[in-house]
């Protein structure tokens, strides 16, 4: 059958096309149910409507095309929880554990020793050097596959020491929402982390559904070899790039290639990632989320040693960016809370 | 009108059904057109066919997820032409007179003077170290913003020598019509290139239907900076990424964070990115331009200084990798061609 065939009845035609059209229509409740249920009513919720709304909205001076509708996410503090250190800090010390079998030294070598003992404190006394000499040990050496399998193994059984729950699970429920709300209106999400990048990347997709090329990240270099005629990428102990701080737009550009219009961090690192985002034409929306919940995730800003936001909450106030206050925005926090 | 309505009448909500299966049957004709009209009938056409058949039948043990389905591409002579010289090349000479008024020492002073001259072999008699200087005084020192305009005025106007055409008129029919049919069923295509990242980047949406995040190039360093409180990037004259040969599964894992299963090129600096591609698991496609049409366009390949393809043309033989004859495979080489 064709809709423009002659000998097509003109009641039949235009019975189908009626009828087509209702058909697509119900497909759309007209009280479609709230996006963002873990958000509570509120100025940042508000702004995150307000801002979808316009730059979707056809005919708009405001609207933005598809292609253009890059969001860019924090992850460690924005996405998921990183107290009392980062996460990939515990996959650092439990690597450490893992691999000290086939390096004896490790027993009397600082820091090794102090991690085989169960001293973190004492470990990462060694300062900036002791920290890389551990991310070395821990992340180098290895092909990218092999790597991947330790990360995924990791992943798969580890636990918080707080919480008790797998790492996977810490992640915020309203982070989420907002993740697949702005995919539902045709952006295209990326994270913007200075966490390792192929830390990240294993479970990005099934966590967050974030692609792995739409991870960014640090990294160190890597170097492709034909090991037996089998290609390999082998990692080199060398840092490739840090993607903090002023690093955070040259990752973006790097890897995006034009200028996000929404950005969410959490910290002073992701401030340069805010500032380059809003410094673009057209609406913006640039997002901390503020961490103000003791009892149900941790209170931390401008003191902590982790995830510090001092010149952030400044500059957000300064120039109206959204604050997300999670104790009074948000009514849950991780997915694993009685309702 | 809902279609679950008690009180819709049953035969109106079948007339709505039937309507509603036969227009959307009549959007997928039982004959379709030819996906790739400027390929020739022959084994590459069929390779590539034959390829897509098995990644996108559900069941079979040979299905890719789309997620999964990375298609990557080079760019100079596999998407568009790269004689007398790389496009790029062009644009840098050009670069060099547009800026000469602003560097009078350049008419003195060499690799420069000889540009200015018109005289590239003289230009370039100083071997790297000179092509270095020309490419830094082109492409760094500006933001990221100029550049792009840089690069968007000199495309928008810059002929071909030999051709007259626009630069982005000599890409390759065939290979656009394979970029739109991968796309058509599921696969994301990118770009890695040896040219410079920002160089493609402003029009590899518009010519290949490519978005900038899935350009991968060669690069150099670029810089965050606060200028009158306006966040710019700097473009520094350091060498940060060179995506050429060894470098290029490197630069697909740093962008892409997964292996192709499908990898176009036309030169020995594709042959790491074909080999990285092969060795994964399942149907892949690895496949070779070779230029062979002097007439519409070049012949060159063993020894050839741009372009040579003589190690992946002995790999392409001993592995049985799709090799495309340009004078026998191809019925139009150019858009440009009369039909």
């Amino acid at each position: 059958m064709e809709l423009t065939s002659n000998k097509q009845p003109r009641s039949a035609l235009l019975a189908c096309l009626l009828a087509a059209l209702a058909c697509a229509a119900s497909s759309t409740p007209v009280h479609a149910a709230d996006p963002l249920p873990s958000w509570n009513e509120g100025a940042a919720k508000k702004s995150i409507f307000q801002f979808v709304a316009k730059v979707t909205k056809k005919g708009s001076p405001d609207f933005v095309l598809p292609a253009e509708r890059i969001a860019v996410f924090d992850n460690d503090g924005t996405l998921w929880a990183e107290q009392p250190m980062y996460f990939q800090a515990f996959f650092v010390f439990d690597r450490v554990k893992a691999l000290a079998p086939q390096h004896p030294e490790w027993t009397t070598e600082e820091p090794f020793a102090s991690v085989l003992k169960g001293d973190v404190k004492a470990a990462l006394a060694g300062g900036e050097r002791a920290l890389g000499q551990l991310v070395m040990a821990t992340h180098a050496g290895t092909t990218t596959e092999e790597f991947e399998k330790s990360v995924n193994d990791w992943i798969a059984t580890a636990k918080h020491p707080k919480t008790g729950r797998r790492f996977t699970e810490m992640v915020y429920s309203p982070m989420l929402e907002l993740l697949a709300y702005l995919r539902a209106n045709g952006f295209k999400t990326f994270i913007v982390s200075g966490g390792g990048i192929e830390f990240m990347r294993p479970c990005s997709e099934s966590v967050y559904g974030v692609p792995p090329e739409q991870v960014i990240g640090s990294s160190i270099k890597t170097k492709f070899e034909l090991r037996d005629g089998k290609p390999v990428l082998v990692r080199l102990p060398e840092i490739n790039f840090v993607d903090d701080g002023p690093g955070k737009p040259v990752g973006i550009q790097m890897h995006i290639g034009r200028r996000p219009i929404a950005a969410f961090g959490n910290s002073d690192g992701d401030l340069q990632m805010l500032q380059w985002t809003a410094a673009g034409p057209g609406p913006r929306l640039c997002l901390f989320v503020h961490h103000t919940d003791a009892e149900r995730e941790w209170a931390y800003d401008r003191t902590s040693g982790i995830g510090r936001l001092d010149r952030g909450l400044d500059e957000a106030q300064a120039r109206g960016w959204t604050v997300v206050d999670m104790k009074t925005d948000w009514n849950r926090v991780f997915g694993y809370e009685k309702q």
